[in-house]
């Protein structure tokens, strides 16, 4: 990635960065071009169960964090309500998955958004949607 | 708890003790004295997100594990094809928190179980429901 | 049922009677002796796909609105945000269901119900678990 | 729509035809110019609640045929396991809504589809996702 990254994207980086769970899980930010992030994880043997597949807890807990990242974008800070996801096909170990959002509705009290987990190829593992209940803004002084 | 271990309970708890995963969480087997089992998890610092509360993902990963556990239990062998969970109340750091499970239906090909997630006193954090696949039995020669 | 009704009961009776969706789908209100309602319904042709069994859509739409009877129960006008619906048996033409609701989480904002679809004998056929905005109070003069 | 239906169109129609709840919804089969259906339905009185607004229901009756559809369309007979949908906007009466589906797995035992019920403007009304259990073929001769 060539181009510089924006204010959102750094503050985004600096605040997964001292992100307790997300340093536990490994996750990274992943800037995109468009001016948003999605995550990357490749899958090590800590994120699989006995069969050598990616639990689905990390699944999971990837979607809800791109999922809540995509709603900081629109500087929104909100909380998880409810999260469903459907899991397609098993992640091998040393699989690189990526995780991907997108707003469905940008509510003034709640969010819905929905999440894709890909390999680096475009297979979609699992899908989930989400709802978020906004608390306030991210970033407090945005609109002066 | 004064009795002894069953079986079951003894070959679950070596099973997780092994798992990647449930060790990288600390997710604790919890046995119980109908012969089932818990999973309690003490939240911890590495749980939990810039806001001081349990991330959403430890405790959809904790779900996913002890509706697979109560699956074993049946002794199916499965893997998680849909979960959603519903966020009632925040977990904050410090907090022990208790999983159960019960299956709502043991089919051949598919089962559906529910998971809440609860204190020791009981107030309910979030409840989970899933549906799983069957691949066969956890332990193959337990028809003979 | 030789108990009288409560004047909620009978609120919640004439509600139900003026409901266009309600009366479209046969749907019958049964008040239970705690003060609460539940509602019936016995599977008609109307209420089938080609297979003679009840279309999912049926069982949604009946889980749907025991819960927001549920909500209403406890003075809250409610819309659904999401609902989630697991079907387990297939529910068969002359069969007789019965929906049944459980407030699991009663906030200020939002609402989180479980429902159960089952037979007069208690056979499972499905579950559904649902959360709801709060709109406002159902009799707004309640509190005078 | 110019195009001639194809074979699958026809046979469609002639299956949601004679679907008795289908029939009670008043949901029109909609044949698209890629081969495939939608459905549409002006809300009428009959769909809404008392606040004159479609009823939650309807929309989950709605999708569930719709994904339903889509795996007759690869030539599958399949039973809903699983049903989420997330609600955005309130439907208003009169208001004519359409329901596409798309498969986003196409398994041997399971399907996972996803739908969204939208205005013909395009405005998101409703998103669900679904499994479906694969029960056989649609048209048992269709492989010769």
């Amino acid at each position: 990635m060539e181009k510089a990254l924006t204010e959102q994207q750094q503050r985004l980086i600096r605040f997964y960065h001292s992100h307790p769970f997300i340093r536990c899980m490994n996750f990274e930010v992943l800037p995109q071009e468009d001016g948003t992030v999605r995550f990357a994880l490749p899958i090590d043997e800590m994120h699989t169960n006995l069969y050598g597949i990616a639990h689905g807890g990390v699944l999971m807990a990837m979607a809800d964090t791109v999922m809540g990242a995509a709603c900081l974008e629109l500087n929104k800070k909100v909380v998880t309500m409810n999260l469903s996801m459907d899991f397609m096909h098993a992640v091998p170990m040393t699989q690189r998955i990526v995780a991907t959002a997108q707003v469905l509705h940008d509510g003034r009290h709640t969010m819905t958004c929905e999440c894709e987990i890909l390999s680096e190829e475009g297979k979609l593992f699992a899908k989930a949607h989400a709802m978020f209940y906004v608390l306030g803004k991210f970033i407090e002084d945005d609109t002066e």
